[in-house]
């Protein structure tokens, strides 16, 4: 059995699909309807194709689990993961109305449903013209529920994801230079982030000098310059479907005196509440602890973000690491802790692991040095 | 001045968006609001991430347009070609309220408003809560009628996407032969469509065998053996952002006589299809040019999908090639002309070319050879 199998195996099971029906059935839903992506790969292991004909996976309160799929993708669907789950596999022809076929199926008095975060709106639209007297919600506050509460296979997949982005972080040095631009750094890391054990790139993030500044710049054309702070966030999603993303500020050539100050506290700060991470610290407070060593340095008008998202087959999932979120962490928990300090048009710094939440405290799945790396200039 | 700063300059001009105002205006909404995607990049050339903080294009029908960003990504909104057309970029700080922003803007006595069809729908319901005497109707029809009618600009654009696909194609003997497996195939064949010119590569099938008789078949670990029929289908998307779609059926080694005997009808139903593409013909009749065809051979039962999808900026977009749309085909309508033949667990064979709608008839974007290309077995 290879690797990936034995952990399809692990991954994939129809206890997912039980607990999700317990926490709809105490979120007040009768039915989830869950459209292709990672809340469908979350429940059945099938990774759908996102197109215009709906492919749905429903999960009633009362009755059976069953996926409803254009006719030509029941093949696919039945060879994926979900074929394994015993659930009933529907296929509608091109002219059919699905979503009146759904709406015929659902129990009697459907009075609520709860569709995915992501379904498309032209979906949601046409389930609600289906399903007119009944209140369409969001899955995703069920979901998360579970989503966001790791098993130890799925930390193993995290863990595998973090060890693939550190592999790349590691080899920067090779591809980080003067005279060479943001784009050209961007598309080495981007060749990298595949070969190191990802499945697809998802994002390069290359902020050079006043770059660095704008914490989504993704890249540009500038030149990179001997004394430049760059920003390099990167991730991708492994074959197992987690998502890896890791942050590293780097220095081409020594930086000037007053980014190794600011760099020192943020290195503090993402020190302190990598180390705070345990059961029980609010996400509030676990934001807090960063935020007020950036602050009482001077620097807090310029943490212009959260501290961190919630990971796993998203890259952005809950929990979210944010002031006003008074959600307690819990084992199995994973979430990124980035804090930031961005001065406009001058340069800025970010360090960013990914973290679990364990009985006893907290694991950083991201292993590369925090102190700052100055390269070659 | 660059080759894409060109494409970019014709492509992103405010006339769409004018445009937009008038469409809605005639489909009776008050306002259009825009997600990141296809529909946002077409208004404004703005690629924006598509992430759970809301980022939102407003076209009210009275009033001028503006741009909603999370504040961390507002300079990134404003280097795009968006800051070029002269709007408004709003930005909200991690605590504000987004959806009441936009909905204390819109005109007063809202009534309908229209959302991109592939919004969210967690976005999709924060709308409607935050506008609750208004109905939400989808933007698709409306934008769809601007974006299936393609300017000669974009036409150029994505008759580049086509050249871009035909070279992957005309190396396919590179790397399909017995012994290999599909994901083998695949993974060579995704690497040359990034080189051959795409910015990413959108979707690789690989269909051998039996494999070839499911249509939305990706890949599998079959090894290829001696006279497999196999179905490779492939695209991705250029920098300007035009996707490229194209099948061709390939044999490795000498095919069964029954193939063979399958592929001549497949081949004369797809050559009269693209012969046929001229403005006044009706998508359903296009689609029975093909389908009559097939079916006086006697396969209409395994010829079990559309002809076609328009193509763009998405992949699969307006006009739809398929029974039943009685829409007339216009000059700069763009769409997939690809007629299958399936027989269940033995082979099947597709042929599809990009056609676009001309003035006088019909061209044709895909350029490689339609007749059944035997490689070597």
């Amino acid at each position: 059995m290879t690797h990936s199998e034995s952990s399809a195996a692990t991954l994939y099971t129809s206890e997912r699909l039980t607990k999700a029906r317990t926490e709809a059935a105490a979120a007040g839903v009768q039915a989830l309807l869950v459209s292709p992506g990672p809340d469908l790969r979350y429940l059945t292991g099938y990774q759908a194709l996102p197109l215009e004909r709906l492919t749905c996976l429903v999960v009633p309160v009362e009755g059976d689990p069953f996926l409803v799929v254009p006719r030509l993708e029941q093949p696919s669907a039945q060879a994926s993961p979900a074929g394994g789950l015993g659930i009933e596999i529907v296929g509608f022809d091109e002219t059919d109305d699905a979503y009146g076929l759904i709406a015929r199926r659902l129990p009697a008095g459907t009075a609520r449903f709860a569709v995915d975060d992501h379904m498309w709106a032209q979906k949601l639209l046409a389930f609600q013209a289906a399903l007119p007297r009944a209140e369409a919600v969001l899955a995703g506050d069920v979901l998360a529920e579970l989503r966001m509460r790791k098993t130890p296979a799925e930390v193993d997949a995290l863990r595998r994801a973090g060890g693939a982005i550190d592999r790349v972080h590691r080899r920067i040095g090779e591809w980080l230079r003067p005279g060479r631009t943001e784009r050209e750094v961007a598309k080495d890391i981007a060749d990298a982030i595949v070969e190191a054990g990802h499945a697809r790139m998802d994002f390069v993030i290359v902020g050079s000098g006043p770059n660095g500044a704008s914490p989504h710049h993704e890249v540009s054309d500038r030149v990179i310059r001997t004394g430049d702070p760059v920003v390099i966030d990167i991730g991708g999603t492994t074959a197992e479907g987690y998502c890896s993303d890791s942050t590293r500020t780097y220095a081409v050539g020594e930086p000037p005196a007053a980014f190794r100050e600011l760099y020192d506290v943020l290195l503090r700060a993402q020190t302190a509440q990598t180390e705070a991470v345990r059961p029980g610290i609010t996400a509030e407070e676990l934001d807090a602890v960063g935020r007020d060593i950036i602050t009482d340095a001077g620097y807090g008008d310029h943490f212009i973000h959260r501290t961190g998202h919630g990971i796993g087959l998203d890259t952005h999932e809950e929990p979210y690491i944010v002031a006003g979120s008074k959600r307690p962490l819990e084992p199995g928990m994973a979430f990124s802790v980035e804090p930031g300090i961005y001065l406009p048009d001058t340069f800025g710094a970010r360090i960013e692991d990914i973290a679990v939440c364990t009985e006893s405290g907290g694991e950083r799945l991201n292993l590369t040095g925090r102190d700052l790396v100055v390269l070659p200039g």
